[in-house]
């Protein structure tokens, strides 16, 4: 019964992408004692970063829960190129959700929902999962959002 | 033996408040493996952020440490949930420690300190935690303080 | 066969600095079944951070890179203090890199290869880890880089 997260993910009318590669001396993954690390993935499609800059207090959020969703399809993509098939997902640990923004910004929690959602859509009771969403004056790229992952795998 | 810890939090004067609910679409903790994982905390009590904002380079610091204290409280709060009893930390791991915060704000130890003390009273030894203490430009509900921390549970 | 990671730091003409205390009420480290977490590190030579301050959009990034290259050294120190002796780790699994920057700033992940390269340069394939590299408001004692770790241990 391989591909089940594969064909519910195309179930929902979305697309895989393809695992980006790192933007520097780093790994996008290490698979460890049963636990996949994904590198901070940027909203990238393409090789372009879809949303950069800065949200301030008034941000409209929709294009940024959209960057944040990306980041997810992104870690997605790279944990099935680290286990081959997604089915080897026992649990979606952690989420690390970082949201470029200026001073009295305070709705980190519904950008990083964008990612939230998408996982326990896509993985059921399986992508539930703690996580943190906090503020950065900036990031690479300028990218206004970066998320990273830790999966206990089998 | 069980409660050891509950009566320590009582002998110290402290009262373990209730476990807040997640604000999104995530979890307040997850329990894999022998790690018990708590999303990250932020200083609320009775349903309200308690200290909002960022700190300038010549902020008071005593409300940032309480609000610190407070976000050690809701770890603990979380970790009773996930595990019925205390007692069963192992050791705690890690704390991650986001102070929102101007540039040139340099006190963010001591800010964090308010929560690593406040384990070492509660936990002893087993509070022994390593950590990070970071300058955001923004939290969630513009808090002025979040934490998050992993425990080794039996 | 011990000291074999120690010989090649030597081989690049850089020397293992002695480990730092903690900059308030946690621990440098913590071993753990099979992990050993180590907290932030700044880029602290003879009791002082060598770079300060936030980067702009048109920063220089040697010095930061430095800073960076420190901070893996300081890592690195730790993990010799905890385990004595380097040849015990199995695996770099993660860095978290934090660069002290103004809104605007996109070059993080050329700050945190300062680090990365150097554990990839000492620790051979072992090096070899996932990480993010994220722009930070302020750090403590407004430092510019700060960088925490975990590896795999036997």
């Amino acid at each position: 019964m391989a591909g089940t997260i594969e064909a519910r993910i195309k179930a929902l009318d979305l697309v895989l992408p393809e695992a980006k590669p790192a933007i520097g001396t780093y790994v996008p993954f290490v698979h460890a004692n049963g636990q996949l690390l994904i590198s901070g993935q940027l909203p990238m499609k393409e090789g372009a970063v879809t949303l950069t800059g800065a949200l301030g207090q008034d941000a409209s959020l929709e294009a940024a829960e959209e960057a944040a969703r990306l980041c997810a399809l992104n870690i997605l993509a790279q944990a099935k190129s680290a286990l081959g098939d997604l089915d080897r997902i026992v649990q979606l640990l952690r989420l690390n959700g970082f949201v470029s923004s200026l001073p009295g910004f305070a709705n980190h929690p519904k950008v990083i929902n964008g990612a939230s959602d998408l996982m326990v859509r896509i993985l059921g009771d399986k992508g539930r999962h703690t996580r943190i969403a906090v503020g950065c004056s900036s990031l690479p790229l300028n990218a206004t959002v970066e998320i990273d992952a830790i999966f206990a795998v089998d």
